[in-house]
Parts: C-alpha cells; sequence; structure tokens
C-alpha cells in the first residue's frame, strides 16, 4: 500500500473531493497547510495578480512568502497509486503557478481501530 | 524505526495522549484535521445521530462530507510499533464508525535539533 | 528522494524559511502543530520559564501538555538530505529543550500537477 500526499490550491478542495469519491476513494483526510513550490515571482503571477488570482496575489511583494493551501493524504493499495494521481491531476490542472504536487510514499500498514482489520482490507477497494 | 500516524475522533485526543505518555509516548505531535473512512451514511449514523454523536450528526446530509479529527504523527523504534498501535486502539476503539485508522511508514532516520544525535537515541526507548 | 519533516518552534519558521529558501530549498510545506518531546518538566524548564520563554511557561503545571509548534514538509532528492537537515539545524539549535526534531522518511516519488513531470525534476535542484 502506498500513502498520497497531495498539496493543492484551497479552493479545488470540494471538487477533488468530490471527483475521488466517483472515483472510489472515499477515506482521504485533509488539512489546511502553507505551501510554495519552485516558481519564483514572475510576469506570470503578475498577470495572475491582475486577473484576480487570490493566489498570485498573497504571492506578490515577497518571494519566499508561503501560500494558503490544501493537504490531501490517502492511504491506497499499490494498484491504485495512478489511478488516484490521476484524479487528483484531471481536477487541479489549470496551468497556471500553484497547481501543486503529488507526492508517493511506502506504507507499510493500516489498522481499523474499531475492527482490528489491517492491511489493504481497511482500504478503499478502488 | 516507524512513523505512526493515528487519525483519531476530536474527543478522544486528551486520553489518548494521556495513555500513549502512561506507556511510555511522550514524543507525539498532534494536528487539527478533517476525514472519512470507508463509511457511508446509514442507519447506524442515524442512531447515532439519535444519540447525540456530533459525528453523526455532521455526516448527516452530505454524505461526502468531512469530519473534523486529530491526527497523531509518532516516530518510534520499530520494537515498539505494536506496543503503540495496541495503546492506541484500546482507547479509540468504541465499535462506531469513525474510530479511526492507524497507518505504519517506514522512517529512516530521526534527528534531535538540540544535540545532534540522531536514531532511536532520540526517540522514546519504550 | 526522501521526505524530510521538521517539528519546530513557531518563533522559528520565518528564519527557518529563508535560511532553507537562501540554500535552495524553496519547495516547503508548512502546518500548524501541537507536539512535545521526551523532555520533562525540570529546572531547566522552570529557568526557562523565569526568563520568560512561552513553550517553558506553557509546559509549566501539566507534564504531558502538547506545545504549538510548526511542521515544515519537504520533499528532497537523496544528496540534498544532509543540506536540509544541517540548514535546519543551525537555524534552530538554541541548546535548550524544545528545539525539535527532523525526521527523514523515504518517498517514493514526486508529481507536478501542472505539468505532469515526475521524478527529481519536480524537486529543488539543491
Amino acid at each position: 500500500m502506498k500513502e498520497i500526499i497531495a498539496v493543492i490550491r484551497m479552493n479545488k478542495m470540494n471538487q477533488t473531493k468530490k471527483a475521488l469519491a466517483d472515483a472510489g476513494f472515499s477515506s482521504i483526510t485533509a488539512k489546511e497547510c502553507l505551501g510554495r513550490g519552485k516558481g519564483i515571482v514572475d510576469m506570470e503571477l503578475l498577470q495572475g495578480a491582475e486577473k484576480g488570482f487570490e493566489e498570485a496575489i498573497s504571492q506578490l511583494g515577497q518571494s519566499s512568502r508561503l501560500i494558503p493551501k490544501r493537504a490531501i493524504l490517502m492511504i491506497v493499495p499499490d494498484k491504485s497509486v495512478k489511478k488516484a494521481v490521476k484524479t487528483i491531476v484531471s481536477v487541479n490542472r489549470t496551468g497556471k503557478s500553484g497547481d501543486g504536487k503529488i507526492f508517493v510514499m511506502p506504507s507499510i500498514d493500516s489498522v481499523s481501530v474499531r475492527t482490528g482489520e489491517n492491511g489493504d482490507a481497511t482500504l478503499d477497494d478502488v
């Protein structure tokens, strides 16, 4: 099984949650966070600010300022990693800086507190 | 060493913290998060709502609504994984949907910022 | 590639962010969290409280009380792990309890939502 951490735009959270649920991934954990990627404050951002993108605006002024984001954490069976990544990308790709990153990490086990079950049986069967 | 992430009910945080400390695990990190498991909104939840369980109530209406949870992050020596999982389960199992999940992930190293020590020496010896 | 999680003092966040950016690590995610290490409430803490250290004060009274901290999450190429850890330590070591911990975890892949690129190409080249 694998852990998937997706850091996405705040305003994409609901759509992402819905897309994941529609794809069969109902077990997710969401957190507020601050983040930034490799981008530097440049014309693209300035143009974004002109068009009113919240993130572009919040990035102006200080190049190292962090931006409010949402983090989604999911544990999925190995066979479902590609589908989960595809689903998240499909909803979150706008082509602008700030679309986010998806990290895939190894996971050893998952335990259901209620039933005591462990392993893939505790995960969404997608 | 292993990373343990436990996603539990908000109102179990203090009890869980205490149980872990009593078991020798004093080094923990806690975060607010939102989450949901595989469960669907069903009779069990409706009955829960009648009994006033906050989580059941907050789940009614929208099946994909996320529920406020607490996440605990711990890094423990390999030998202590079972004990940590048992301790968390013992406090958090109510038998109702929403008891939470515990994930076990590989961890390569831990470094104490103050002393520069690394490895198991920086972890609780449980 | 590796995941680095650093749990540090709240008031070291800006300095740490800046030091990491100066070292070439601009892609980070930051979260609020609560935490505590192995330390027990002792004279060192009492002295800290006298000197007005917020953390020392907040720890007095209840030995299992958690302390507001900041967590930084970074995914870095294997070759950059040492530099990232060194950079974080250099800014955060005060020699007092509560300096924090840095955890290194394996990471399998990183995907840029915007470009679809994956692997080290999506990470800061430090």
